[in-house]
C-alpha cells in the first residue's frame, strides 16, 4: 500500500501562499529551467532544470489520488475534472456543488470526514501513494494520524504573511529527520518522515 | 574583509524559539551524537555528530565578533562578558546598562544604529566574519542591507507560534538558493546567499 503524503511549495517561513492565495515566488522552480513538463490536461507546461525534472517526474509516478479541500477546489474549479497531474481528486466537503462536473472528469467528492476521504483515495490509488494538500486537510491528516510524510519543496524566501502549511494543529509538530534532500532551482526538494507521536 | 551572516537553528515554520523564548526541539542537535564541543568558558559542551560538529567548527572558526540585540543580552545576562563562541560580542542598545561589566569580558556596547554595530563587529573580526543574531538584529540588517548570507539550522519542527527568524521585515525577502546543504541530526543547514535587490 502507498503512503499518504503532504506536499508543498513553501517559503523558509512555513507559508504555501500568501493571504489571498498569490504564490509570489512559491512557482519560480516551474520557469527555473529548459526540460519541459507538461500537465495533463495539456494546458501548462513548466520549464524545469534536470534535477527538478526527475524530482517532480518521480513525485507525480508515484502518485495515484490526492485528497484536497473544498477552497482549494473552488478556487480552481476543480480543474475543470482533470487535476494537472493526470490523477483522480477526492474533495472533502460538507455539501458538494450541485450539478459541478465536467466530461470525462475524475474529481468526486466525499462528505464524511477526513478518514472517508483517505480511505476513497487510498482506494483509487491502490499500491500507489495518495497526495494531499498542504493546509487543512494536511492538518486534519496530521491530527487524525493518517499522514505518512510531509513533503516541503523549500523556496529561499521569507513571506511574512500568508496561509501556514500546517492550520489548527495545537502545539508543536516534530518530524523525523529528512530521507530526502535534492537541491534545485529556486527551491530544495526535502521529505520528511511523520513520526508515530 | 568577512562575511556578515545572520544564524539560528529554525522551525519549518521559520521561528527561532517559542514565544517565551523557550528553544523546544530546535537544539536536540547539541545532544544528537557523540562528538564533544565544548564553549569557549568551558560550562556547556554538546555532543554532537560526525557531520554536525565538521560544519559547527567550521563556523565557529570563521567567526571574529557578533551582534546581537538587547534581548538577548538582557536573557543571558551578557554570557557573563564571555559568549560560548569565544568571540567578541557587539551589543547594539539605546542604553548601555550602568555598571555591568565581568573581569576578562569581551562584550561591548554601541549605540549610534545599526550601521555602526556592524561596523565595529567588523572592526574587531578583521578578515574573519561577523555572526548577527536572527529576528531584530538580522532583519535590520537585511533592510539596511548589510547582511551577506542568511544560514538557516533547518529543524524538521513547526511550533505554530514564536518569535520569526526576520521581524519587522516589510513584505517578502527573496534569496539565493543555497550555497551550502549539509544534513545533520535533527537539523539541515542550509546558507543562503542575500542577493541585492
Amino acid at each position: 500500500m502507498g503512503k499518504v503524503i503532504s506536499s508543498a511549495s513553501t517559503s523558509l517561513d512555513g507559508f504555501v501562499a500568501g493571504p489571498d492565495d498569490e504564490v509570489g515566488p512559491l512557482f519560480d522552480w516551474y520557469e527555473a529551467g529548459d526540460r519541459p513538463w507538461t500537465s495533463a490536461g495539456g494546458d501548462m507546461t513548466f520549464h524545469l532544470t534536470q534535477a527538478d525534472h526527475d524530482y517532480w517526474s518521480g513525485w507525480v509516478a508515484r502518485l495515484g489520488a490526492l485528497v484536497v479541500g473544498r477552497h482549494l477546489f473552488d478556487i480552481t474549479d476543480g480543474w475543470k475534472g482533470t487535476h494537472p497531474l493526470g490523477v483522480p481528486v477526492v474533495v472533502l466537503t460538507h455539501s458538494p456543488p450541485e450539478g459541478w462536473g465536467y466530461p470525462g472528469g475524475t474529481v468526486e467528492f466525499v462528505t464524511g470526514g477526513i478518514h472517508d476521504a483517505v480511505a476513497r483515495a487510498k482506494q483509487v490509488a491502490g499500491d500507489a501513494d495518495v497526495g494531499v494538500a498542504a493546509g487543512e486537510i494536511a492538518s486534519q491528516c496530521l491530527v487524525a494520524g493518517l499522514l505518512d510524510e510531509v513533503s516541503v519543496d523549500l523556496v529561499p524566501c521569507f513571506l511574512g504573511v500568508g496561509r501556514p502549511y500546517f492550520t489548527a494543529v495545537a502545539g508543536q509538530v516534530v518530524l523525523g529527520d529528512p530521507t530526502t534532500v535534492v537541491e534545485g532551482e529556486r527551491l530544495t526538494h526535502l521529505v520528511y518522515p511523520v513520526q508515530p507521536g
